[in-house]
């Protein structure tokens, strides 16, 4: 790629973004996209534009951005999406009154770097002569003025070298600064969170698993609550069995079908009454496959008979499922935070396969089919998950370096000769240059999150949450294996490959040549991400066009509409480890061609500004983990940043300069950091610290509310559980003691 | 060494057995005797020859150790003893009233091996031709009659090697099969044993170590009750804080000492009064240094001034200790075994390198000193230490390498010429060369222990166990890296070094054409351990010759006398990487060497035979830790078994045997077969199950007796702690809750 179309492709990344932020600012004020723009106020019973629309200033919302405080959002989007924003950028910490701020993880890493290393290294390096003129492997054009800026045009054995020696450190220890006061910040914030006086269901359970044969004579729910009721006999309250519940959720979901096409049918009815004929007509439907084939009926009178016939029978199967499909898992509940916090962390049997327990995840993200998963079966899973995604990384990076090298212009113009007619415009030809290879990349990146996401939940890992996270780190090692090394070693393979042939190169010298190449890469790579990717953010275009034609063509009833505009969540699973994988883009080359700094501080400053506006106003999250995303987000970075030092050691190595192994005790030390932040911080995101579970309640606790709220809807209908719970518990009481 | 002297060997050694048994049969007759070879069972008041003397069989104890059961040994000497035995050989299990003998471990795998392999191997390989006399490179007499019982003796390519490899895999499954039912049978006499309804003091308490720094305005007793009062407000009992003890300990150990001298010094004047002079000769002392020099005085007069001058000495530094030396260390005591069971194994804090818990080991192997050490000192001298023993065991093999090459006879004639007389000698030469190397490499490993313990117990551990079975492990590694693989590759390291310098030749190819000129050395090295090193194991020469000394010239009291026959414990530190070490050996060499299979059941069978005569009769545990030594175990068997498989492994390599590979999914099952175990069962020995803890205690329960065993005899004086520890806690009272 040469400048121009660098250029060029900066120029219409940032023309595209203010395009879409003047959209933003025009729709987000006409009243019938509230719901598009402040569902997750709309959503808490707030105006939602509260103080916007008197003053009509088109920066408005950055300004309320920057007023925002981490609580805000703690208070309207949940302690996740502050550690999101920790990982992001800058976080005000009031210490003694004196607010003091603290730049945390990414943005703060870059910005503290880039304010030492522009200033030094560019001169630097733009002031060297001789490297790249005496190199005549570099040849097409592909040599430019950017490359002047970077470490390449530091000739070999340069004493210049050592200022990017130094720059080496200074971002390392930049990192590890920030990246320790960030892991105690969230610490802070997580354990902030958890002592909170309100009761949080999820603090009063524990999930078992792996529980063994039921024993001859007992129910596996009297089994459960016997081994409880001896281990804890003043803090044991009741348990839920887990039962298989595959059979009454199809029941409940047709029921719930059926009740959401009659309310349609009865407002299509509705309305055909208003107009001329006050009788209207009544709506029919077809009885056969999708309601498009076999009989057609009375639409009311058909679902309304359906439903008829389907209530008694899910009181049936929700009956015969809770006493015939209990299965080998169980919720357990105390009457005291502290008991279950204690006994999510112990060994209860002496075989540590059976009784397995864990801290129950919220109710809303237990994953009821992976809990009677057997402890082996999720080993072996896990096992055998790990082996796939392993052959899937290393076989996408076949297409990945076949995409990269086919997109460029010539090769495609050879290959695909119908396109020569666009191709060969100017005007076009320039802009294609410039983001095809970067579109291509994009897009196959985007098949992947909903594969890893179907093989995480197939470990056997009994919450949404953790699933996300499981996906999230295959994710990240997959972008970094393929696209950061994939893409840098395979941009030139083919040159490369007929170099090998005649003279036996090495291939660190093969990454040494190829990382300053693959600089503008990765720079039109970040600019794309952040102009165009958070103008689309921001903007909210496609969730408005889906929903107004949805609401045009689909929606019905209240409910419809109300589905149509639901915001959903962050979606961390993707956003974090194309975050990361940024980071650790401009991580490596924060050095070899500082001049990336900037994109990546336009990146996270972006993704700061854009996120901040919509959690407050647009998401709502689908769960909270208290941060438990944090350990997995930092171990990240770290390894990223040795990645970096490896990369150094790599590139200094082959300027041939003397001192390179001088980085190695840099890589060791941050294997110490690894580690003694592991040490001292993860182990309170992995279970709760009876420190913080001890903690009063403000409320009397309804112990029976919690109960309810695990209860799955598909086996809470109105009288039936009523009953049954407690005809089971009453069975249990007499057989007490038995174990 | 040739064939004449290894039988030579073999037959000396089998003689001093016989002679030391029988020196064992007769000195154990003799009353004077008893507190030798029965000092458990007198510590027990028991009888010591309980139905022995009648029959009069000098076999007698033979019988008595088969007829003893695990239950036996578990009455007398303790759990630890027990697995000890599981380890060694055999355990009787009785399933449903009917006896069914399971073997386990070392003695189970190799009767079972040699079951199979002996009548196959042997024949397989003694009729095989031809292999041994193309080989040019055995020369100088080693090649004899043994050699062609061993694998060495079949050809490069022939079929016949299918038979050792069918014996790998007998070897591996019967392996596993023996390991996987000891672990579970371990399993289950520990839980048994913590189950009991009997008071375990150790199982109230629980560890607390890197306490924070102590508030404004609190002691540090005030600050640990109020954090665990407010965390278990229901089952927290009291504290004692860890305190500095370095000058009280001095001091008690002065009174201590000034006490038996007083009582010596009462019964050298008793003794003279009775003879001649009613009067007697009051004893005198010395004032100055050992007792040696100085003023002389009256001994009486003087020790007993000490002693009034001491007490109040101890009893200010007790008070003084007690308020002003405490450190950040505590137990904390439950009056619940439950209660501490779960408190043992949760977090407390949010960080963790703070309130770190652990549970109680017993009173008595407590390594007060250690306590106070911190999170980060800890994890900082572990990973020195490590690293220092790595440099031990690299800079050990230098050594090991030059004895085991220098003591060959004829290299000894030549750098001590003053041996000739004596090295010239037929029949010295022949037990000379037979035992002089095994000799040297025995006592060359006798001086490693006290390094390892001194080591591990540096590392910051809090019990002595703990610290015995680090040094263990540390020494097993040593035995089998220098011991094994460096007596196999060195043995001929100046023949081969001679021979890489013509023709280079691999690792491997070394190591395949040295490891059956080995099986000799090996065979020899485990005789000698059988027969001498049990003979007088059992026959208890020498702490019977020093008793007696001592006793004549030595002791004057009671309390002295019993002190000089005092058994002390099995010594788990050497012994079990001891047996680790043969077994080791013997299962690399039961496939290459088959004839090793019978020493190695003759090693075991013996220790078995004789450990069950000194536990049942001897030696008195001198702490228990319920089986944990176990796991610690099973993982070295494991990894020997491995080690098994990669020398079979490279060995059919270099046999140039096609199928060689098939060895590669054995290893990956050894690897697998570890990994399932740990998961299965290890976190058991790590953590005291809930589920174990929760049994019923048979009798009322006094705390205040638990707490009292923890305190330290010096700290312990008649009054004053009553006092002082109750006043501590009363303090307390008054800020119960603050935290």
């Amino acid at each position: 790629m040469d400048f121009s179309s660098f250029l060029t492709s900066l120029g219409t990344s940032f023309v595209i973004f203010l395009v879409l932020m003047c959209l933003f600012t025009w729709l987000s004020r006409r009243p019938g996209n509230d719901v598009i723009y402040y569902p997750n106020r709309m959503l808490k019973g707030l105006d939602p534009h509260e103080g916007t629309r008197v003053t009509r200033n088109p920066l408005d919302w950055i300004r309320e951005a920057f007023s925002s405080t981490e609580s805000d959002v703690i208070r309207m989007s949940g302690v996740d999406s502050a550690v999101y924003f920790v990982f992001l950028t800058t976080g005000i910490v009031r210490l003694h009154d004196s607010t003091i701020t603290l730049f945390h993880a990414a943005l703060g890493i870059f910005v503290l770097g880039g304010i030492v290393l522009l200033p030094i290294l560019l001169p630097v390096a733009a002031t060297s002569q001789g490297a790249l003129k005496a190199n005549d492997t570099i040849s097409e054009g592909s040599f430019n003025d950017l490359d002047k800026l970077a470490m390449g045009n530091i000739p070999e054995r340069s004493p210049r070298l050592w200022a990017f020696m130094a720059a080496t450190y200074w971002v390392s220890f930049v990192a590890y600064c920030l990246l320790w006061k960030a892991y105690r910040h969230v610490s802070d914030i997580r354990a902030t969170a958890l002592m909170s006086a309100e009761v949080k269901n999820e603090q009063f359970a524990i999930l078992v698993r792996d529980i063994p044969p039921v024993p001859n004579g007992l129910t596996r729910k009297e089994q459960v609550d016997s081994y409880f009721k001896t281990i804890y006999p003043e803090t044991f309250y009741r348990s839920m069995v887990v039962t298989d519940n595959k059979k009454v959720n199809k029941i409940y979901k047709k029921l719930e079908g059926y009740k959401k096409k009659l309310a349609r049918a009865e407002v299509i009815y509705a309305e055909s009454k208003t107009t001329g004929s006050p009788e209207g007509t009544r709506p029919t439907a077809k009885t056969g496959f999708l309601g498009l084939f076999g009989k057609k009926v009375d639409a009311l009178e058909y679902y309304d008979g359906k439903i008829q016939e389907f209530i008694p029978k899910l009181e049936t199967e929700q009956k015969v499922t809770l006493k015939d499909k209990q299965l080998r898992s169980a919720l357990v509940f105390f009457n005291d935070r502290r008991a279950a916090a204690a006994a999510s962390q112990s060994l209860h049997p002496t075989m540590v396969d059976t009784w397995t327990v864990l801290d129950a995840p919220e109710p809303r993200q237990l994953i009821w089919s992976n809990l009677p998963k057997n402890f082996y079966s999720r080993q072996l899973r896990q096992h055998l998950i790990y082996f796939l995604v392993f052959l899937t990384i290393l076989f996408y990076l076949i297409p990945i370096g076949f995409v990269s090298a086919l997109t460029t212009l010539a090769n495609l113009r050879r290959t695909l000769p119908f396109l020569k007619v666009i191709v060969d415009k100017p005007a076009l030809k320039t802009v294609l240059g410039a983001f095809l290879p970067q579109l291509a990349l994009i897009i196959f990146l985007a098949l992947l999150p909903k594969f890893l996401l179907f093989l995480s939940k197939a470990e056997g890992i009994p919450s949404v949450s953790h699933v996300q996270r499981a996906a999230s780190g295959k994710y990240f090692y997959f972008a970094v294996l393929n696209v950061f090394i994939g893409v840098t070693i395979s941009s030139s393979l083919f040159t490369e490959l007929k170099a090998i042939g005649k003279k036996p190169r090495s291939i660190i010298d093969v990454l040494a040549n190829n990382l300053p190449k693959s600089a503008t890469f990765f720079l039109t790579f970040v600019a794309l991400r952040s102009f165009v990717g958070y103008g689309l953010e921001l903007s909210r275009i496609v969730p408005l066009i889906i929903f107004h034609l949805k609401r045009k063509y689909l929606c019905k009833t209240e409910a419809e509409v109300r589905e149509a505009w639901a915001p959903g969540d962050l979606g961390y699973a993707t956003r974090v480890p194309g975050d990361l994988l940024i980071a650790t883009i401009v991580l490596c080359y924060s050095v070899i061609a500082p001049i990336i700094i900037p994109f990546g501080v336009v990146y996270f400053g972006l993704a700061w500004l854009v996120f901040r506006n919509q959690v407050l106003k647009v998401y709502l999250p689908s769960y909270e983990t208290y941060g438990r995303m944090w350990p997995h987000i930092h171990n990240r970075i770290v390894a990223a940043l040795f990645l970096f030092q490896v990369t150094m050691f790599g590139y200094f190595g082959t300027k041939r300069f003397y001192y390179a192994p001088l980085i190695i005790p840099l890589m060791i030390l941050s294997l110490i950091f690894a580690y003694v932040c592991a040490k001292k911080y993860y182990r309170f995101f992995r279970f709760p610290a009876l420190e913080v579970a001890s903690h009063e309640l403000k409320e009397p606790l309804n112990l029976e509310l919690v109960f309810r709220s695990f209860i799955p809807p598909s086996l809470s209908s109105d009288k039936a559980d009523e009953d049954q719970f407690e005809d089971a518990l009453s069975q249990v009481s007499r057989s007490g003691s038995t174990l």
